[in-house]
């Protein structure tokens, strides 16, 4: 265990392996070239990839940032997107036979001289030199910096960071940054308040004394900095991280993601997979996220109870595939419909009321910690929030939450990655629905599974077809619960997904849209659909609808009335 | 058909069988006795059995109207009491040889006279001639009107009727009155508006033109008065009825009850039964009520159908015990647990989220209808509710309504009496629960059934072991949605009662005080630890204790925490 006191720079506390940024070697040989042609080939490609890069470095932080903070990548664009420096750079090549690499250097800096000599709004050395650095690197075969930080979470660990790097880090899966110089006011430290990122600057001589995947905590609020902790420092900072995000009320949106929550105007369209293998289908819908990965596939298709490698490689290959995007996992809910076939499990009379979601994982300890533990595994390869099932009580919900901390520690104990993970959970059970104001302290987010919740609301089995008109999705009870769950969610602020058949019901849309429903999660098959009329949807129109909704409509008929009536009359409807 | 037009006394509309107050010859001769002393026996016995009768209205006058209505029957109680009086009339039975009758009447007469000159506050002719009739009607063996008038319900039709037979008649099982003589402010009209009995006076000649047990149809409202109407005459009044009744959106109390809802003090204590025997018992135990007659017994004893004749002996048998004491009856709530053995219904795969309770009504209805007929024919024989189980949408509701409505009619056309009954359904559905306010114009009162309702709330059958620590009666989420339905009631003006076992359920039961529930209907034997549990609650901590836990429970724990607080500190608790 080593322990540093850095500069507290960007609050949190992140615990995760260490990562250092790989160093490349810019140093080039003042050489003179034989093939002009072939040199300015290099040149022009090596300026074009880094054009591109910034451009959509420049698109990131303009959604994530916003315009100001955009500025200085579309000013760095600017540079490069000047043709006369090209041509001075080429004229080089083709006069004085000098490598591309000087030729880039050369023209940067005597531009960089003119600007601060015409001393209107002049370029920095900084800002150069990063220009200048991202064409060499290209010219010299170094890899971009977002191409080789992170492909799973990790905390970054830099003698100095720029603005530059900064912003390409911080979208990806970054849980902390340390340096061993900067401070508190610097663009990459404001820079990562924005994404709640933890920084401690100032740490001197920490980077060399780290090495690559040490066990790390990193307390933003304090500046310690903690290299391979104790199982006793493990579970005191999970549990002050845990105090410190309840602290903040803050709107927790899933990692990566804008704030879903703030602006009633963008709804997260995400897709409810089964397999691994419906990733594809799901990105290719155009997917943002994946907003309910069932694992019951893991539990019925085999024979035998899954082992946490088999899991963790299940998980592994969403979050990767799913790369920046978020990804829901929800553990085994076994029971109701889906009764595996292990005969790991008794069976049920009355599966629909009975032991079944998180009610049998809790009552099968050692299986639920197996798959906890392979979750917390994959945590460290994209942007996972873990979702428990048929939650009931606050207690389930809360030893649910103890054993994943049990097993978080004993994994960082063992030196496991585990990413920054969201935990939430199902509101499918009634109680759950009308006590939600209870339980949105103790979740990131809450997911309506509208399928349970409306079989059992109407007390209409849904599979028997003798009550088949009475399993009736768009009754407006429904509505009304959803609403009171979305809202308890927002005075929380904590965002309000659905998982449930609703999300993607062309009816329920509007109204869901209307009371600020934050993310939908549907079939991929149907998000292309549900895009283009949410798209189409006049927010404060279906604001007002959803009022009509709750608070007027008597039957299911009345609700539909109500959609088609605020859908349908001409340019309401419309943005 | 015969059409009256009279005066338009007291609102609303009354449909039933004409009843004409027996007359009772009290003339006598002008005899002399030879035994005095037997004669002076005849007389005490006569006066004492006048007096405790007028003792006794003048308790159910205070209770139903109050003090100032009481105040007439006190006074002429205190004629009886006056001993002056008694010893001039044993006096002249003693001296002249008189009968008794004319010893009555010549002293009161005298005293009427010595009254009227003193001119302080005098007797009335009415007055002195109620006194005397009562006297006389008890020496000449004539049944008192209580006795005779009405054991089933009927619509009075008399000559006239003085203030103090009116205040007989009104707490009995009355449907309306008419007269031929009387005026809109007579002291038995004002009496009639307090009960909410329709009165048409001044028909001249309909006393004589009217014969016992015809049809008749009241209009209080515009003074018409149908016999014998047509089934389109009778079905226009029914609906005209509800009409008036649901554009009052008055409190509407179980007939012969207090108003439950104005007065948070009182609460209705009720019994549940299960068979015409469990009566007695309830009476036994200080039932103010029937709550809930469940009539499953009819269906699961039988190896066949009940016929309607059988239905009808057993809801008049619970209904003329149960006197003038309100009975709830549900239709059948076969299903779920209830399985019945004739085999008209088909076995359920998931019997509690099937076809159930009224759901399997609707889908029989030819055996549903016979039990509306023997419901309907039965509710001339005390003051009955009919109820129905599971109901899930207004649809259903609606025609469940519409079903009785033509058996109504059907029966009526047949000359069938049918009492003035409410139509109120159970609560146990939670769609139901959380959409109460657009249920509420469509019933005379709602019940809440507390043993399906938390099942379903809480996804737990409470038949499997395995999920019974999620059986939770007292989960907070129950009292939030009761408190809702409660208050829906209210907001409509109509009363709120409970039959699930929450409502004998000690914790519970501050809690259901504190949200104004109207009536707690329970297993007769719970009853008298109920009321005194009750009694000994202070109302308005109730109160604060009910928003304690519909505001701030987060689970069953805290909700036993609450009531615990609220009910042991000492004088807090008490009134």
């Amino acid at each position: 265990m080593k322990k540093f006191m850095g500069i507290a720079a960007s609050s949190g506390i992140a615990i995760g392996p260490a990562l250092k940024l790989p160093k490349f070697d810019l140093s080039f040989e003042n050489q003179t070239i034989d093939d002009v042609g072939a040199e300015i080939r290099r040149l022009q490609t090596a300026v074009m990839a880094s054009k591109n890069e910034l451009i959509k470095i420049q698109h990131i932080t303009q959604k994530d940032l916003g315009s100001h903070e955009a500025g200085v990548f579309q000013f760095l664009v600017s540079i490069l997107s000047n043709q006369m420096l090209i041509d001075q750079m080429v004229t080089l090549i083709t006069n004085q036979k000098v490598t591309a690499e000087m030729a880039v250097t050369t023209v940067l800096r005597a531009y960089h001289e003119r600007q601060k000599q015409a001393a209107v709004k002049p370029v920095s050395d900084q800002q150069i030199h990063e220009v200048m650095q991202r064409v060499l690197s290209h010219l010299l075969g170094a890899k971009p910096i977002e191409a080789t930080a992170l492909n799973q979470q990790a905390i970054v660990v830099a003698h100095e960071l720029s603005p530059i790097q900064t912003a390409q880090l911080l979208p990806t899966m970054v849980q902390a940054i340390v340096t061993d110089v900067g401070g508190t006011t610097s663009h990459s430290v404001i820079m990562s308040r924005n994404f709640e990122i933890p920084i401690v600057v100032g740490l001197q001589n920490a980077e060399t004394a780290i090495n690559n995947g040490d066990m790390m905590i990193v307390n933003g609020s304090t500046g310690e900095v903690i290299v391979k902790p104790t199982s006793a420092q493990l579970e005191e900072n999970i549990h002050r991280q845990r105090e410190y995000e309840q602290q903040l009320h803050r709107r927790i949106r899933p990692v990566g993601q804008t704030k879903v929550t703030a602006d009633r105007d963008r709804s997260l369209l995400a897709a409810n997979i089964n397999d691994p293998a419906d990733v594809a289908k799901a990105l290719a819908n155009g997917a943002q996220a994946i907003g309910l990965f069932r694992t019951e596939f893991l539990y019925l298709k085999a024979h035998q109870l899954p082992t946490e490698a088999e899991q963790f490689r299940a998980y592994k290959a969403v979050l990767t595939q799913m790369g920046e995007k978020p990804v829901i996992i929800r553990t085994a809910d076994i029971g109701g419909d889906k009764q595996e076939t292990t005969g790991a499990f008794d069976d049920q009379m009355n599966p629909y009321l009975g032991l079944r979601g998180l009610r049998l994982s809790l009552t099968h300890q050692s299986i639920f910690r197996t798959q906890l533990r392979a979750l917390l595994r994959a945590s460290a390869y994209g942007k996972l929030s873990i979702m428990f099932p048929m939650v009931t009580t606050l207690h389930e919900l809360r030893v649910a939450k103890a054993l994943l901390d049990q097993e978080r520690i004993k994994l960082l104990s063992e030196g496991v990655a585990i990413g920054r993970l969201k935990v939430g959970m199902m509101v499918e059970v009634p109680v759950v629905a009308i006590m939600a104001d209870q339980f949105v302290n103790d979740v990131d987010f809450m997911s309506l599974g509208t399928n349970d919740l409306t079989q059992y609301l109407l007390a209409a089995d849904r599979g028997n077809e003798q009550v088949a008109d009475l399993y009736q999705p768009e009754n407006p009870a429904i509505f009304r619960l959803v609403k009171s769950v979305i809202d308890a969610c927002h005075d929380h602020q904590i965002p309000a997904f659905m998982c449930g058949e609703l999300a993607a019901d062309p009816l329920a849309i509007p109204i869901l849209k209307g009371m600020g429903l934050d993310g939908f999660s549907m079939n991929p098959a149907a998000i292309s659909y549900a895009k283009q009329l949410i798209d189409r949807l006049n927010t404060r129109r279906m604001v007002t609808l959803a009022n009509e909704v709750v608070t007027m409509a008597a039957d299911q008929k009345q609700v539909i009335d109500f959609v088609h009536q605020a859908t349908a009359n001409g340019h309401a409807t419309y943005k």
